[in-house]
């Protein structure tokens, strides 16, 4: 790996110049000719029956070209993961985000006063809002045709004995933890554009992270509205912020695509930010009983886990996490015997849906939380505990991963001696560090039955590089990391690469940005491309310079001998030759690269990714026992990456990943009170902002993956794993009291203070 | 060729609902964010020293942004084919389509109020508005650098001994023929749209025919300006017509990409219809000495051509229409000998630029009405001197064309019979019959090093295609044909078809839309990806079926055992298998055609295409002896197509050919007089509308082109090549008299007809 010049290397993002002049064109900065303004009308009730619905206020105002109600969905629709969800709902709603009725205005202006003008006349009903309740015999049903609240899923995990481990175990910890909704705080808001052709084909402007399937589900969409055999274009504008947010298909799509068929025009729909709190699905909350045993030498014996997920009224991905939250559960630290059921339970509150890590910090809270009980229990130093059962290079997990790379070790010694831990643990003066490590799939993830990326490139006469790919860029950086490697094989500068990453017509199939796959899958394919294109130049420049191709190495637009750099031949040289010449050709090479990872079988076994990511997060708090404040002293995130394609972009993700995690430790939390979002605004929902950035010390493993492009395994989504118990375990040693209620607020610390205080007394 | 299910068929265009409807994307619709609206001033005068030039007013203008002159223009950059032509000119200007200043402001009416606001002051100076005077000794030189208003051109071909065969003819015919200025008459006017990004790479809209080289263009045109090692992105908006027009890069164009660059905004440059009579360049008035030659059989002997071409000021790709000529100079009809030269003379007038049949009008009209002066000196029916010499496959012409398919026989014969020849030729009664006949490459031209063309296919899940192709649709049907083509390849239907073809970003490179090449090289560029992504499919469906591939065939999207047509299955089932399997793929396939066509040599000698077109034209006439007026009571228009992909298309073209023709031949004409345009607008320039479509009956000869897609040949510029003569003759054959200067008007036929009852008398 010696010798590379633009792979680890710390270049600027592609993208950086048009957003930092304001020239990247956003969903809000879309006009079509002709463009319609949309706006929903949403629920007042989180369970209610519709009376009346009378749209003909709306509709007589001068500007207003259509009114929809569920009354307009053709055949019936319903979208989601369980299709339980319609567009625009009639006869009940069951939550507070139900959409009910829908404008589209030659203003934004008159639609929204339009959505005003709607009648609506409800019976409220008595609502569900905790899925423990929902779960009880005789509880009302959401959905009248399913027999149970809780979700056909089949969330279980077993391997090994863990009775006959409990009885065999020298000491055991136990405890029930529990998660908030958080939502992901894009600074884009939500929005699409959707227009007809005169033929009826769709093109869909959307800041989705999955192109590919959500072409798929707007094809199916148009199918049951009547039209068939239609193509679907999905076009990406710039994106600000996903998350995880972007990973389904929504109500405000199928509301744009069904105004715009009504009124022949493009139709814009587009989020407040309001909306963007209230219609958005956030992280769900999940109640987890764990339970962690551990021999006399501190090696982990068990780990049995029982979840409760708020899955909301409707079905998004977010029912899926538990399939991710086994990850962990599995796999983090050896452990023989695990056994792990996980429930998800229609309430009349919001409905979730992925958001990065997809369920791993929940698990994760819960499981490192859990561990630092075990520890104290045994004797044993937290880190001790873990360095016994950190997982290593070789090892397969028993969810049958085949662990290749592992710089676990690696990572919890780097906090270990960044955080200088052996003087700063266990003094409960005030201040404590604590720690928590992650696992999460680094190589890919094969949920759907394909996890791949194609990629097509194309090489004009000048030596200029289009890179057409699979991949989308969600601000993550994908098209600059993309750029880097197909420079490095092509040997040409990151200004000669244009990443095209965002047109379905164009653009090759990819199952979407999840799952921190883009730089390892679509990383791999833009490589397998790149290097074609790379066998047939150098096939040319041989001919040319009368050398075999082995002899021949490519660098800064130059082919040469290997072992005469006099011989050599610029490569728009080489290109010129092969394409001004009779049966020339133009360069143009495509890969489609799909992971040879597995799909679970019917027990979850399989090795889900081809390389697994880890990490080691180590803080330092203060606690204030007057306020019970929680200040962060120091924070080492350390990362085994496999490698840093650009170490810069990679900080970025661990300290955007910290500060999240952060948020979703101490403070985050959407409060929804029997039903009703009541902080749905920045202002009250307090994300950390760039005044509350903790000092994060983001550290590099590089473990060389040899599956990965470069050695590189994912990283998208580690960054904010463990932090969440990390703080807590901090926390703990700082003062004695253990949260185990996400967010970890002031009045949470101060009432555990007392009450720990009360006990002494 | 039979049971083909889209080749062959009348199968509407596919972009005709776009414009039908009005959602087509002309220039003149297209507005991006911020973008100012540019203006051109023009000389006052042909030839004028420019003593002072005041913008001050223009630029204090409320609304103006910029306001550039020549001396704005950086390095002294020139453009043209043969660097002649600064986009804004200084000092002096050579005729009143110069550009001497430009502005850029917020709307359209503040650009065109600024520069009516300029002041400049000229010294006119005499100028030379006659290419014969142009190249007397002593004559002013246009261009001080160059020694001679001659351009140095090499258009020369000499084959055989011409003067020992003119001793040996048995008849000579020799005259005079001249043509006049017509212009394109697109009823979309040229424009662009010129942007940068921050990073000074330009994206540009154009209405340009050659997208790939009006890249490479504009990427010199940058290096000139200081802009090292940018990119350049050439969209094509709807293109309302092109006809050749479109060929080269134009002042405008620079024009816009200066202002652009002064602003940092982008600068729309839109003519309006004055300025595109204006402005763009037409087809080149040629003065014509022919002699021609037969044996006492009718036999042609030589033919000998002296041409004299007006350039304009200034030099565009029409400078080099000479060696286009020489195909039916060389080539048309069985001539052994052979002499032409031609020079291309700079004046103060327009300068021309490629128009449909790039010069092959110009020279078909000295050549057939010529020969029909030689048949009525050798006493034979002009239909006989036709057979007696027509072409036919299998021959080497004296330039070495090898005649492949040629089906120039049967369009005479068929021109004979359905015109009645027979009765109605020869009775100079006010009514009277003409024919003329056409060769031109039909098999691409390899005019530049390549003339390639490249596709890249991808087909979805649900076998949906999408064709990337270098090819552009400026009209003329090229992405329903290369739909028909892949549709028939994959046995998909023409809905499932989806043609990009207009971004440079994403279509591999492609010489432009000329020499009736599209049909010929994008056709067999996509028609070679097609075949390869269906051996995929096949193979895939192959051991999915259990039959060899040879076995298979694929029609409506099911892939069926030939042998037993129960044994099928459903191309998006194959595609689903191929891409929902471990080491999956999606099916992409990428193409690069470059037709086994040669460039001349010194000589002018080489196989310019891979196949010709050939076709004649048979006209019936009434001529009022007391108007001159000449009206066409009869069309036929037989063309040797090999294979027509979409008869109705290709009537269109020879339809609009004929029309385009019928106008060259009657009545249009450019008026610069003394290099002033006097009817630079469509009401006196009496383009022929509707009302005066000819009775034109296309006859479609099959000749099945073995190298051309599914047997065809181009078709796009012959439809008008053969019209002014065989009007020409038919004029002859009804009154007796020959017009050999175009158009032939009401006003030269009844002087031709005074003058010879005069000579009667």
């Amino acid at each position: 790996m010696e010798g590379l010049k633009y792979v680890g290397k710390r270049i600027p993002k592609k993208d950086a110049p048009l957003k930092a002049t304001g020239q990247a064109v956003y969903i809000q900065d879309l006009k079509l000719p002709g463009m319609l303004y949309g706006k929903i009308l949403y629920s007042k009730y989180p369970h209610a029956k519709i009376l009346r619905l009378d749209v003909s206020k709306a509709a007589a105002l001068p500007g207003v070209r259509a009114v929809l109600t569920g009354a307009d969905v053709p055949n019936n629709f319903k979208f989601g993961f369980l299709k339980d969800n319609p567009p625009l709902k009639s006869g009940k709603v069951l939550s507070t985000r139900d959409e009910i009725a829908a404008v589209a205005a030659i203003t934004q202006e008159i639609a929204d006063e339009a959505v005003d003008l709607i009648e609506v006349e409800y019976e409220e009903l008595p609502g569900i809002f905790d899925p423990i309740e929902a779960m009880k015999e005789g509880a009302a049903l959401l959905h009248e045709e399913t027999k149970s609240n809780v979700l056909k899923l089949p969330w279980k995990f077993v391997n090994g004995d863990v009775e006959a481990a409990k009885k065999e175990s020298a000491f055991i910890a136990e405890d029930s933890y529990t998660t908030q909704w958080v939502t992901h705080c894009c600074l884009g808001t939500s929005g699409c554009v959707a227009s007809f052709d005169v033929s009826n084909n769709l093109t869909i402007y959307s800041n989705t992270q999955i192109p590919s399937l959500a072409q798929n589900d707007f094809l199916e969409a148009l199918k049951v509205f009547g039209l068939k055999n239609k193509r679907v274009r999905v076009i990406q504008n710039t994106i600000g912020g996903g998350f995880g947010s972007k990973l389904d298909t929504y109500a405000y799509e199928y509301i744009a695509i069904l105004l715009a068929l009504r009124t022949r025009k493009p139709v814009k729909v587009v989020f407040s930010r309001e909306e963007e709190f209230l219609a958005t699905s956030p992280r769900q909350p999940t109640i987890t009983r764990i339970s962690q045993g551990c021999d006399g030498n501190g090696k982990l014996t068990f780990r049995e886990i029982e979840m409760v997920l708020d899955n909301g009224a409707y079905t998004s991905w977010g029912a899926t996490t538990p399939s991710v939250m086994m990850v962990p559960i599995s796999s983090l630290y050896k452990v023989p015997n695990i056994k792990y059921t996980a429930k998800c339970v229609y309430t009349n509150n919001t409905y979730s849906q992925a958001f990065r890590g997809y369920g791993n910090p929940q698990a994760t809270f819960a499981i490192e939380s859990c561990l630092d009980e075990l520890a104290i229990k045994a004797g044993i130093d937290p880190v001790e505990i873990r360095r016994i059962n950190a997982n290593e290079p070789g090892e397969v997990t028993p969810q049958n991963f085949r662990i290749t790379s592992c710089g676990l070790k690696d990572c919890i010694e780097e906090v270990v001696n960044r955080l200088d831990w052996k003087n700063k643990h266990g003094k409960r003066n005030g201040r404590g560090v604590g720690m928590a490590s992650l696992i999460h799939v680094g190589g890919a993830a094969r949920v759907y039955k394909s996890d791949g990326c194609g990629t097509i490139i194309k090489v004009d006469d000048n030596g200029k590089v289009d890179v057409i790919t699979g991949s989308s860029e969600i601000g993550q950086g994908s098209e600059t990391i993309i750029a880097q490697i197909v420079a490095e094989v092509l040997g040409v500068g990151m200004d000669d690469i244009n990443v095209i990453n965002n047109d379905t017509d164009v653009c090759p199939w990819d199952v979407g940005v999840h799952a921190s796959r883009t730089t390892f899958v679509a990383g791999n394919s833009a490589l397998g491309a790149a290097e074609k294109i790379k066998a047939q130049i150098m096939e040319i420049a041989a001919k040319n310079l009368g050398e075999p191709v082995e002899a021949l190495d490519m660098q800064d637009g130059v082919i040469f001998s290997k072992n005469d750099r006099e011989k050599n031949i610029p490569l728009a040289k080489v290109l010129r030759k092969a394409h001004y010449t009779l049966g020339g050709r133009m360069l143009v090479a495509e890969n489609f690269y799909d992971p040879p990872n597995e799909n679970f079988d019917q027990t979850f076994r399989g090795n889900l990714s081809v390389a697994y990511a880890y990490g080691t997060h180590g803080v330092e708090v203060e606690v204030d026992r007057e306020t019970g404040q929680v200040k962060i002293l120091n924070y080492i995130a350390a990362h085994d990456v496999g490698k840093a394609i650009n170490p810069m972009l990679l900080e970025g993700q661990i300290y955007g990943g910290g500060l999240q995690g952060v948020g979703y430790a101490l403070g985050e939390r959407m409060i929804w009170d029997r039903g009703y979002l009541k902080n749905g605004n920045f202002l009250d929902y307090k994300m950390p902002t760039v005044r509350d950035i903790p000092p994060v010390q983001a550290v590099i493993v590089e473990s060389d993956e040899q599956a990965g492009p470069f050695g590189a395994k994912g990283i998208g989504e580690p960054g904010l794993v463990p932090t969440a118990p990390a703080i807590a375990n901090a926390v703990y040693d700082a003062v004695g009291v253990r949260i185990k209620d996400l967010p970890i607020t002031p009045e949470k610390v101060l009432r555990a203070l007392k009450e720990k205080e009360g006990q002494k007394v």
